[in-house]
C-alpha cells in the first residue's frame, strides 16, 4: 500500500529522504537548529550498530571508556592545525549561569585532545602500549545547512583512539580500522563501499593521513561512511604524551583515531529505501519480523503467539494483534522497514501456514509452519544479499574513467563516480570543486606511469582518484 | 596482600574512597574541574548497570530515545520553579567560536523541557498515551565541591520521562519506578535501601512529589540512590503539552520523570568495599572470575584454557597467564573487585583441582574441576547474598528513634540514621540542617496521632521521617 506522505525518489530525492525519516518515525526536529530527537525507531537502529561494532571491537583489544564533554579553551587552542580545522565549528561555554568563566569551555567537536589528556593519566612505560580506547558519545559542531543524520549540529558517533610505540604499528592499525569498518558496512549494513586514502585537502585537521570508506547513494552522490586517521606525533608533541622506553628514555607516542557516526543511518536510508518507505537490512532491523493477525479472536492470537515463541529465540519479533486494519498494519511495518511481516488469517490457520510479506517484494509467500524456521533463516540471508547485490551493481555501474575536465563534469552531472588521474594538491582540488562541484572521495592508487597526466593541470599525475559529488 | 596505596577506612574514609577509585582504575581526573575520564574498569560497571536496567525497563513498555544536549535559553526560563532550582547550576553556551548567539544555549542539567518538546512531536490523541521514554546521557551542573561519582560537574544517568492522561496513573507509575529501582539496587547491586517520599524541601525543582531510595554508606552517611518524580501538570502547562481526548477536547498530560546516575557507583564502592580495595557484587562485576597461573608453561595454560572455556558461556572470565608474579596478579584482581580468582599451580593440575580465592575471604578453597561449575554457581549466589546481608545488618542496626534535637544530634554524630516525628515545612528542615547537619532522607509514614510532636517545634508532627547526614 503506497503511503501518500512519501514523495517518490524521482520527483524529489531530498524531500523523499526527509519524508521517509518522518513516516518511519526515526527522528523529530528539536528546537535548536540542527539538533534532533531520536525517537525509539531511530535510536534502536543506532543501538544495533553500537552492539555490532562493540562485538567486533572487543576481540581487537579495544576497551570502551567515557571522556568529558568539555575541553578547556586554553588547551583547545594549542594544536594549531587541529584548531584551524575546528575553531569555526565550536560551541563555547562562557558562563555558568550569569558568572563569566575565566577560561571558557569548548563543547567537544571531537576528542583528540581529551584522549591525549586521558592517556597521560594511564601511560607510563612501553609495557602499557599499545592502548586502544573507544567511546560512544555525541559531539557538536556549528553547521549552517543541516539535514537529519547527514549534517547535524549535534551528532552521535564512536571515536576510537589508539597510542603506539612504533610508527608502523600505528599506521597498520589505522588501516585495520578502516578495513574493519568496510567489512561492517558491507556485511552488516549491506552497503558496498570504496576504500582508500583521502587527498591532502580532505584530510582530518591534524592528521598525517586519513583513510575512508565511501558509498554511493541512490541519487548518485557519495557518502563518507567512516574514517580512520593516522595522527603521527602531532598531538603527542603538543600535549606532551610520552612513555618511558626500554632504554629508559622518554618518547612520544604515535596516534590514530577513527570513527563511525549517525551519518551512517542516512547512508542506510539512501542506499536501500524505496518509494514505500524505509528498507532496513535484516541484521540491523530493530524489529526483524512483525506478526499480524487478520482477525482478533482467540485462535488467531494463540496461533500467532505460538509462531512468535518459535521465532523469538533467534529473531527480534513483534506481535501486533491490535484492532487496526490488516492493510494498515502491514503498511505501517513496511514503512518502518521491518523486513518480514507474517500474516495470519483463517485460511492460514486452517492450512497450518503463514503468509509472509517481504519488504522488498510485491508478492506474498505461503509457508507451512513446520518449515517456517528454516525458511526464515534462508530468507533473511537472501534478503540481505539482495540488498547488497543491488547496491553493488549500482556502485559498479556508476564508476567511469575520464580523461579531461569536460568529461568529469558530464559524468558528475550524470550522477556517476569518476576515476581520474590527478596531481594531488590542495589548490588543484579546490579548483576541481569550483569547476565541477565534485570532490575527491578517495585515492584508488598511486600513479607510477608518467604518461598519465593530471586532468586539471596536464602535469604528471600523482594518483588515480575517485571523484564525485558528495554529502 | 595489602595494597599500601589504599588508606584504611578508619584512618580517613574520604581518602580511602578516592584511593580505592584510583587503585581499582575506575576513573582519572580530567582537566575541567569536576569532570572525569571513565577508564575501562569504571565505564564497564556503568555499562552493566545500563544493560540490567534496560532489561528491566523493556517489558515495562519503556523505549529508549536520545534527545539533544542543548536547550534554548528562552525555553529554559519559562518554568519558574524549575529554573529557580537549576539556574545557578547551568553552563551557558553564548558563542559559536567568536560569534555571539542571539539566544544562548543551556547545556542540559536535566531534560524535562526537552522531553516536553519531544512529546509534542509524537503526541496526538488519548490513544497514544501513556508514553514512556528513557534516555542514557550525561548532564552538566556547576558544582563547587566535587567528588568522583558523588558530585560531578558532568555525570551520566538514565532519565525516564512518562506522560499520562490520568493523574492517578502517573502517580502510580512514579511509585512503580521507585520500586523498580529499589529492587534493582537490592537484587543487582546488593545495596539495601530505605524508600519513601521526599520532604518538601528535598523535592525536585518543578515536581509535585519526589520518591527516593536511600542507602547507608559504611561511614554512616546516607546516599540517595535513585529518585522518581510526579510532576503533575507543571511542565505540560508551561510547555503546552496536550492531547485530544475521546470527547475531542484538548487536555494537558500528567508527567513523571525518574533516574539513576553514576552516583550509584559511589554507592557500590562505599557499601561493599574494604581496606584491600574494591568489592563488587558478582552480578555487576565486569570480570566475575579471573584465572591465574602460577607457572607459565604449556600444561598450565592448557588446563587454564579448558577451565575458561567451561565457565565462559555463563560468566565473564579473564585468563591471565602473564609473567607477573602470582601474588601480584591475585592482588591486582582483588583490588579491582573481581569476586573470584581461580589459581592454577602444579599441585592443582596434578589433583584435578583449582584453588579459589574469594574477594571477601582470607582463605582459599580447593574445588575439583568436575564440580567447579556447580560450585561457582552456588558460590556466586552466596557471595552476593552475604554482601547484601552485611549491608542490611549495618542499615538495620543503624536506625534509631529519637525524641528531641539533642538526641538527633548525638545519633547523627554517632553515624546513625534517625527516625523522628517532624512537622514538614521548608523552614523547619533548614533549621534542622543548620543545627545538626542532618537532612530528611525520606518519609517513613504520615503521622496520624496528634500525641506525636515535631522534634523541632513541639507542634503536632505531620510525618515520621528518616534523618541522616548525607552525600
Amino acid at each position: 500500500m503506497k503511503n501518500k506522505n512519501i514523495i517518490s525518489r524521482n520527483e524529489n530525492f531530498a524531500e523523499w529522504y526527509t519524508s521517509v525519516i518522518k513516516e518511519a518515525k526515526l527522528i523529530a526536529y528539536a528546537p535548536v537548529k540542527g539538533t534532533m530527537f531520536f525517537l525509539p525507531n531511530g535510536w534502536s537502529i543506532w543501538n544495533k550498530i553500537q552492539q555490532e561494532l562493540d562485538r567486533r571491537f572487543n576481540p581487537m583489544g579495544i576497551k570502551n571508556v567515557q571522556l568529558p564533554l568539555f575541553i578547556k579553551y586554553s588547551d583547545f587552542i594549542l594544536e594549531k592545525k587541529h584548531v584551524q580545522g575546528f575553531a569555526p565549528e565550536i560551541f563555547l561555554v562562557t558562563h555558568n549561569n550569569k558568572t563569566e568563566l575565566t577560561d571558557p569551555l569548548v563543547v567537544r567537536p571531537t576528542s583528540e585532545i581529551l584522549f591525549c589528556q586521558c592517556f597521560k593519566e594511564v601511560l607510563n612505560s612501553y609495557n602499557d602500549l599499545p592502548i586502544l580506547y573507544n567511546q560512544w558519545c555525541s559531539v557538536t559542531r556549528v553547521e549552517k545547512n543541516t539535514r537529519p543524520f547527514l549534517r547535524n549540529t549535534e551528532f552521535h558517533w564512536q571515536e576510537l583512539h589508539g597510542i603506539f610505540a612504533k610508527e608502523q604499528c600505528a599506521i597498520d592499525k589505522a588501516k585495520i580500522m578502516i578495513e574493519t569498518y568496510r567489512d561492517f558496512c558491507q556485511d552488516y549494513l549491506c552497503i558496498p563501499v570504496l576504500m582508500g586514502e583521502k587527498t591532502i585537502n580532505e584530510r582530518f585537521a591534524g592528521a598525517e593521513n586519513t583513510y575512508a570508506i565511501e558509498a554511493l547513494m541512490q541519487d548518485g552522490q557519495a557518502l563518507q561512511c567512516a574514517t580512520s586517521h593516522y595522527l603521527g606525533q602531532n598531538f603527542s608533541n603538543t600535549y606532551d604524551l610520552k612513555y618511558q622506553d626500554k632504554d629508559n628514555t622518554y618518547k612520544y607516542v604515535y596516534q590514530i583515531s577513527s570513527g563511525v557516526s549517525t551519518r551512517i543511518i542516512g547512508g542506510i536510508i539512501m542506499s536501500h529505501s524505496d518509494d514505500n518507505g524505509l528498507v532496513l537490512p535484516f541484521k540491523v532491523a530493530p524489529v526483524q519480523i512483525a506478526i499480524v493477525t487478520l482477525r482478533n479472536d482467540e485462535s488467531s492470537l494463540a496461533y500467532a503467539k505460538k509462531i512468535a515463541n518459535d521465532l523469538e529465540p533467534n529473531y527480534r519479533v513483534e506481535l501486533d494483534n491490535s484492532d487496526k486494519g490488516l492493510g494498515f498494519k502491514i503498511s505501517s511495518y513496511q514503512i518502518q522497514g521491518v523486513p518480514f511481516v507474517i500474516i495470519i488469517g483463517p485460511k492460514e490457520i486452517e492450512q497450518n501456514q503463514v503468509s509472509i510479506a517481504i519488504r522488498t517484494s510485491e508478492n506474498k509467500i505461503n509457508v507451512n509452519i513446520s518449515e517456517l524456521k528454516d525458511y526464515i533463516s534462508n530468507l533473511s540471508k537472501t534478503f540481505d544479499q539482495q540488498l547488497f547485490d543491488k547496491a553493488s551493481m549500482r556502485l559498479n555501474n556508476s564508476i567511469v574513467s575520464v580523461e579531461n575536465i569536460a568529461q568529469l563534469q558530464q559524468a558528475v552531472n550524470n550522477k556517476q563516480i569518476v576515476l581520474a588521474y590527478f596531481n594531488d594538491t590542495i589548490d588543484n582540488e579546490i579548483q576541481i570543486k569550483q569547476i565541477t562541484g565534485a570532490t575527491a572521495r578517495c585515492i584508488k592508487e598511486v600513479n607510477t606511469d608518467p604518461k598519465n597526466k593530471c586532468i586539471l593541470t596536464g602535469q604528471p599525475a600523482t594518483h588515480l582518484i575517485y571523484f564525485a559529488r558528495a554529502y
